[in-house]
C-alpha cells in the first residue's frame, strides 16, 4: 500500500502527550480491558459529524459504549440478503455478541446528511438522486422521514427531519428479530435523542407524549 | 415508536454535568460551529470497540474530526450499484463535501470482528458463513487478508490479520475515484495505524519498509 | 507517600460536572451540613458489592443515611478486647455519638463474599482457612450460618446464607450493650433487608412469620 | 431474631419509587451484573459519613466502584494474625479476587472520627483511651498522624490530621504484599482525595509537592 503516508507531526504530538498522561494513568485498566475483552453497558450509533462526540457528553470510561457511527445516525431495515450491511453488522455483534442493554440513538442539529435528504427529496439536489452517489443513496432510508415532515412550516421541516431519523432508526431496529426480541424479554431497551450543538441541549423521545423533550 | 425508554439516571447525571462544564466552557465555540458548520481536518475510520476512543487519542477538539465507525474498521471496495453503503457514504462526504486533508484508518488489537473473520475463514464459525449473518458477510471484506497471513505462525496470525484489515481499507479506498484523485492531486493523504489497546502504543504503515513500525 | 498517581481523567471530568450541577444546586445545603455536623435518622450496614448502592435503592439526601460498607454486610460479636474492630467502632460511633434511630443490615445475591465462606466451610476452599487469609478470618463470623443451612436443598443454601449474613449480624448487634440499650428503650430500631440484585427486589425479615418476606 | 422491625414507610415508599424508575429504567444492566458478577474498575475506600457520597461525586454506574466505608477512611497496617480484620479483607477481596486498576482512599473535612482522635491525642478525650472504646482504638491507626501535626497552628492541626488519614492508609496499604506487588507491576495505581465537603472541592495529594492540590 504504496500511498499510506506518514501521520501530520501534531497528531504524533498528541499521541505521546495521552500516551504519556491519560494512557498512562490508566494502563492498569487498559490491560485489563484488553486482557478479558469488553463488556459495554450500552451501543451508541451517532453521526460522523465532528462536533458531536458522546463519550464526552457523557463522560464515558474506556470499555463503557460501542459505538457506530454513520452518516445521520441511520439504521436499515432488516434485510439478511447475504450483501454487506456495516450498521446491521454492528448491532448484531453489539446485541448478540456483547449483549448491551441499551441501544442509544443520538441525532443531532445542523446535519449535513439530514439538509442533504431534504435538499433531494425536495427538488433541489438532483445530483443526489443518481445511483453513484453513495450519500444519496444512503438517505433514500430518511425518506419516509420527509414524508412525515413535508407539510410542517418550512424552518420546523430540518430539525423535525432530524428528529425523524432516530424514530425511523428505532423503527427499523425493531424489524431486526433479534433486537425485538432483546426488547420484549426486556434484555435491552432503546432510547432516542436528539442534541442541539450549538446550545448543547440533549433531548429524548418520549413515546407518552410522542414527541422530544428536553432532559 | 412506542419502544423507547428514558435514559438511565447515570447518563442524565453526567449531561448535566458536561452541559455545566465542558459545554459551558466552549459555548462560544460549539455556537461559531453550529452556526457555520463543521470544517474537519481529518476523517477518521475506527472500529466500534468500546476500547478504542481516537477522541481521546489524539486529543480531539470538537470540529476536527470527522469519524466513521463500523466493525473491525472496514471500508468495502467503491460499488455504485444503487445499493445502500454506509461507509461509501461516510468517506463521499468527507472527500466530496467536507474536504478532509487526511483519511485515516485505525485498527486495533483484540478485535472482536477480525476474531471472528478469522474463526469463519479457519472454518471454526460456520455459523458466520450463512447469508444471514451480517457480521459473517461484512467481514467477508477481510477474506483475502486472511489469505495473506493463514501461512504465518499461529500466534502471529490475529494481529496480522488486524493489520490487513486496515491495508485493505486503504487498497480499498484507492478505489474510489475521488479518493484517487483526492490522494493523487495531494489534496487529501492516506495514513493506516494500529493500536496495541493494552499497552497503548500506536503504529503506523510505512510503505518504504513494507510494515507496520511504532509510531 | 511517592505512589500516589493523579485521577483518572474521565473522573476528573465527572467531578467537575458534578460539582457544577448536584453540589452547586445544594450548596447551602452542604455548606449547612459541614457547619452544623451531620444529623443522620439511620446507620445502614451493606456491602461493598459494586452493585449494591443503598443511596440510590432509597434515594438518599446527603446527610441521612450513615453508611458502613464492607463484605458481606457482616456485625462480629462485642469483644472489647482492645484491638481494632472497624465495623464496631462505625457502630458504637452511630449509635453512641450520633444517636440514629435505625440501624439497617442489607444483605444482597449473589454476594461473593458469601459465596466463598460456603466454598469454605464445605471444604472447596482449603485457602480460605488459612490464617492468612483476610477474607477467611472474615467469613469466620458466618460460619454459624453454614451450620443453619448446610441441610437444605442445595440449590437454595447460597440465598439462605446471604439471609443468614443479615440475622447474625442482628444478633452480634444485640450483644453490642450499648445495642441492646438503645433498642430496649425504644430509642433505636433494627432492621433486616435483603436484595435481589438482578430483579431488584427488597425483602424484610418478619420475626412473627420466621423469614424474609417481600417489602 | 425477634428484634427486627418493619422498615419505616417513607422507605418502603422510596424504594417502591426506585424500582419503578432506575431499577426498571436499568433492569436490563441489573440482571445482566447479576448473572455475570461484578467487574468494577476501582475500590474505593471512604468515611462513613453521611455527607460524602462517592457515587455522586462520580456519576457512578452500577457496577463500576467497589467501596467499603469505615470510620476516618482507616487502612489497618497488614496483620495476618488470623484475627478479624473487615478493612483487610475487602482490601484482599478487591485486589486478590476483583483485580481493580485503581484503589482510591477519600477523606474528607469536618470528619468527626478525626475530630475524636485529635482530641484523644490531646488528652481532651480520657473516655476514648479506654480499652473497651471501640472508636478510640480503631482511631489509633491515626496517632501517628497526629504527631506529624500536633506542632502545626492550631486552627490547622484538623485539616491536616484529616489528611494524614489518608496518607496513613496510602501507607499502610503499601504493608500489604498483594496491594505492594499490584502497585509495583503496574495492574493498580494509588490514589488520595481529601473532599472538603461544604465547598464540595476535591483534593488529591501530588507526591511531587508533596501535599494536596486542587483537581
Amino acid at each position: 500500500m504504496q500511498h499510506a503516508r506518514p501521520l501530520p507531526g501534531f497528531l504524533v504530538q498528541r499521541y505521546h502527550g495521552w500516551r504519556a498522561t491519560t494512557w498512562s494513568e490508566n494502563s492498569a485498566w487498559y490491560r485489563r480491558l484488553a486482557e478479558e475483552g469488553q463488556r459495554p453497558r450500552a451501543m451508541v450509533i451517532s453521526c460522523c459529524d465532528s462536533r458531536v462526540h458522546v463519550t464526552s457528553i457523557f463522560g464515558a470510561d474506556q470499555g463503557e459504549f460501542f459505538i457506530h457511527r454513520n452518516i445521520a445516525n441511520l439504521v436499515p431495515p432488516h434485510a439478511p440478503d447475504g450483501q454487506q450491511h456495516g450498521t446491521s453488522a454492528a448491532i448484531e455483534y453489539a446485541v448478540n455478541a456483547l449483549k448491551v442493554a441499551h441501544l442509544i440513538v443520538v441525532g443531532h442539529s445542523r446535519c449535513g446528511g439530514v439538509q442533504g435528504c431534504h435538499d433531494m427529496c425536495s427538488g433541489k439536489a438532483p445530483e443526489l438522486e443518481q445511483a453513484s452517489s453513495f450519500v444519496g443513496r444512503w438517505m433514500d432510508l430518511l425518506r419516509p422521514g420527509y414524508e412525515r415532515v413535508k407539510d410542517l412550516p418550512e424552518d420546523e421541516q430540518l430539525t423535525a427531519l432530524e428528529k425523524q431519523a432516530v424514530l425511523i432508526s428505532l423503527e427499523n431496529l425493531m424489524t431486526f428479530p433479534f433486537v425485538a426480541s432483546a426488547v420484549e424479554s426486556g434484555d435491552m431497551t432503546l432510547h432516542g435523542l436528539w442534541n442541539d450543538i450549538g446550545e448543547g441541549r440533549l433531548e429524548q423521545y418520549d413515546p407518552k407524549v410522542g414527541r422530544f423533550v428536553p432532559i
